[in-house]
């Protein structure tokens, strides 16, 4: 199965490249009669777009959605709703020195030895702006969670080595980090400028919740919430890892640390990160991924042509310093793809 | 989609409770004419037994596949293999005391949120001893890798806090730990001594390899190599968290450490863990699996019964200290049903 | 994605050839809560089995299932229902003689060059007697269509050239050709006996109805209800053709004559089988399909061996003159499957 | 799984309505390294327009496709292929008298009740111009089939009464109505210019033809070849009826008329409609789908309201006489896109 499908019976497929006309998602299986808007998705883009020129020199999309089907007098009708954003601001001139070398830590390499061509603009398909797809997705995904009370909130948990330690979630969509600590965000921001002047690149983690998940969701064994949020957020392209709960500070725990103990009004702690035996407990769901290192520095790298000559690379062009914090708004939005998703296959059963 | 199937081209679905009369597995998809024998998934079974009772007091199943279908005169057919494995040493009468009551850390209170009915014997189909049917799948996929020339190991990296140093690959399957250093060994066995006798379990790290992988597996954009074992690794039971090379030490690493940069014979370091844009690359696939401590512990914890009263829950029976080492060989079999099914989908637009 | 599962949230895998020890299927996806005995399903495949030696020498079997999970105290649980009926009366000694030549109208020569191998003993995965499997499934998405007050009833429309003309529906129970024209079963009979004596086969014509569907199931635009009813009634062995409603025929209708009118109290006539747009329209659902003759003859046939080498071949052995009545209740088993599936879809969207 | 994606490996995604802004597809899985143009597939769409004003008063689109993704530098990528054809000569006025009533022979009634809502403008998703993205989808699979010498051929062999007696396929292309036999040509334009005068429509047989496919497509047992052209064929709008080489007729056929013998350079004759077991025999594959009457007339027909209430209706707007010879092409379409996931399939397990 060709892998630009992600869901059951909420199925987004996504389609488009970083340098083409446009990207899109078409979203089956949305249920019928959700007033969906394309302001309603333009606002979930917009927290996707670079936002402070300290950290970013990204290039500028305006992004805004045009719904093509799928909805009529403002519904949804059930039927597909397909997507696109165009792009806009598209500079493929910079890659014209990279057309013949693979760029570590990108997918040249492996687009071309997997399919034996390679768009070569902008990374193509491999593209971080592949994303806003999956956040366009994700804003209707948010209306189907919006009718069951489930809400989905990320953030930055560290970025450059500093960690956020106060969890002040007012504070998140306040500043342009997404980072719930106050007090931390003029460490970091003072790191990612000593980091960009040194031509170099961060990496990070990203904290995700998910409130009012209902018990109950979550296919065992193998389609367990835990394994489609896994999924769902190592298909990020800078992702590196995921944990639930604990994650891998369980290595260390005993089981009477680790057991989440019940009382007559629930549970007595979230080790479980609000999942146990891949079934949703009605408690915070609660994920983190870590975010390599944007590939792309200006810092020399060794490298070799396509056809194996040894060379170097120094990248130019317009590059962040780290895929935090752009990336939080597209770890929401494979969140809330899973959770619909799983959310509409218990209704079957129900 | 009910989540007992996994895989596209290579599928396996498997069925059975930890309590019932058998539990098995069909595997749809296996290329014709590969030989296969009971032997060669009874091997891989015993690796997944229980075999220290210093560190495992678990019951005993001999464990032996019968293949009901799709193998002619020693080889596949191309139609679906039917496993089963019948249960032998089953004692439901332990879980009489239990069958009101939500275990801590065990899928009893979320089985019975999902479907209103739970099958209380030994945790039903949330049982480890599900993963059996798995490991007998995984002993066909490895047939499928064996013809490619793909290997995967799996080993306990840490377990109870200890963490193994020397990384001797020819050690693993010679010490009932699956534990790469010979040193380490002793210790942990110790240290998971002591935890048995306070009545308490432990946690740990599993980390996976897999080598000869051509580049060019893996399916863009959900369905990468990376979210395909990430998937089928956190649909494991006990797992918490995945990571995939570097893994969540990205987090406070720059780009320029990070990026495995290219020479004419390769990658010149392996951080992406062998998969870039979630493409294979060519290079030693590297995953790790935290798993949480084993829930069942003799030391009191406070829970509730169905109807919510409080009460206290000491579990006695047959229980491992840890699911290492005993997951150890799940790991693996999940790799290679992951790559197995990989391997088959590029074949297909080769 | 391997050609043995079907459905999307009601699924089944079926497995099992012929002449092996055993067939069955799982069933993943079905409700909990649902009595489910191993009598429930003996009865349904009680109507499978050959009954009335004037039309029928084939092998006997006493298909008893046996339920090996999925059910717990007598209700299903939600997870995988493993569903075994043993092969009891194997004799493969009849087809040594055939194992290196091609019988016409079977499927020896498209498994030899699909898979290139394959299983000769009474037609392998390709037998008849793979429908075991299906009727066993079919009994239970019953449960399920019964909790809906979805009746599906299939007879015999035409045999061997002769037409059903009174449709007495309490009559097909009662008569071993599942006829509801009782003055046609003795024509027919006597037609077989005479086609079964000069060493020749026939076809005929399966008309199904379902009764008390919903408006609503069907998934347009590809995995619309007829469309669904088409794959899976087309997927049965000896099936050529599919046909909804009016059918073919439609070819020679005018749209004055085709269109069902509507009224205060639903459609005036029923031309379009209960389905319009791909979607159930609440009236009858009507579908028919045609059966062809059985190939197995004793009438001599030119062939060729593997090789190549023209032969001629005559069927002795145990065979039906008619794959009708016995594919009747496989007709209702898919139906029934293809309805559960798509009354689950429907709940999700709900 | 909603319904608007079809294959496994070779996957489209169809999406939008009658009278919105544009229809589309994505196309998943096609292999990289393609030739694939605008022009190629505007080629296509050609021969679905209405192309005889004597049969057709529909609607004029121009019908040029826009490939938005997947294809680089004139050659296909291996990512999804995203084509967009924009609606130009929409007119909805005419539908504004109908918004509140049920078109009888229309999808009006069932979408109310599956989805509670209902795209009133030209029947929305369900409007046969959906299937102008079957077609662009289907000039993609094309390519693939050209790779391997595969042919589609579809042609009317029944309209309005008369059949195609002469079977000169070079004439197909050359005349309005797909028709291969010239002399039944007047005749079917005369039946129908009396037709449309009487306010009245017809139906009619449409036969597909492959020819070049290799022995061994299909996936036994659910997804057999046969079963999945006739839930590609029966998943066309107006089509009743679906059958593969003798269909209906072999309800009155003997086993030895039947069978098709094998001689020392293949079969002696096609029955089977070159499908055995559900597998490919090499031989031509041969379907028939029967084509009811297009339900929009002029003559007055019984309905009700939304509510109820009893009404007539005189469909006036622009309608054809017949689907065919639109859906001609519409056939060829969807019978190259199930070829194109088998054969893609069938790679996998070589």
């Amino acid at each position: 199965m060709p892998g630009n499908t992600l869901g059951t019976m909420f199925r987004v497929t996504t389609w488009g490249e970083s340098h083409g006309p446009a990207l899109g998602v078409v979203v089956d299986g949305c249920p019928p009669g959700l007033a969906l808007s394309a302001e309603d998705i333009d606002d979930e883009l917009a927290w996707r777009r670079a936002r402070d020129t300290r950290v970013s020199t990204s290039r500028r999309e305006p992004d805004r959605v045009e719904i093509i089907s799928g909805v009529f007098e403002g519904l949804t009708t059930g039927t597909p709703i397909s997507l696109v954003i165009y792009n806009r601001d598209v500079d493929s001139s910079a890659y014209d020195d990279l057309k013949n070398l693979f760029r570590p830590g990108h997918a040249d390499y492996t687009y071309l030895h997997k399919y034996g061509i390679r768009d070569r603009r902008g990374g193509g398909r491999a593209s971080g702006r592949e994303t806003v797809a999956r956040v366009a997705a994700g804003a209707v995904a948010k209306k189907v969670l919006d009718q069951h009370g489930i809400t989905v909130l990320a953030y930055t948990l560290a970025l450059g080595g500093i960690r956020a330690e106060k969890m002040d979630f007012e504070e998140i969509y306040k500043n342009p980090l997404f980072c719930p600590d106050p007090d931390a965000i003029p460490r970091i921001i003072q790191r990612l400028q000593e980091v960009k002047e040194s031509g170099d690149s961060v990496g990070g983690i990203v904290e995700i919740r998910a409130r009012g998940c209902p018990a109950g969701l979550g296919e065992p064994v193998f389609a367990k919430l835990d394994a489609m949020l896994a999924a769902g957020l190592m298909g990020i392209g800078a992702v590196k890892g995921v944990e639930i709960g604990s994650g891998f500070a369980a290595s260390d725990m005993l089981g009477s640390e680790h057991n989440d103990g019940l009382g007559p009004s629930g549970f007595l702690s979230n080790n479980s990160g609000g999942i146990l035996g891949g079934i949703s407990n009605g408690d915070e769901i609660v994920a983190r991924v870590v975010v390599k290192p944007i590939p792309s520095i200006e810092k020399e790298q060794q490298t070799v042509t396509e056809n194996g000559t040894p060379t170097t690379l120094s990248v130019k062009g317009r590059h962040d310093v780290s895929a935090i914090p752009r990336i939080v708004p597209v770890c929401t939005a494979m969140v809330r793809l899973v959770l619909a998703d799983m959310l509409l296959q218990q209704k079957a059963i129900e």
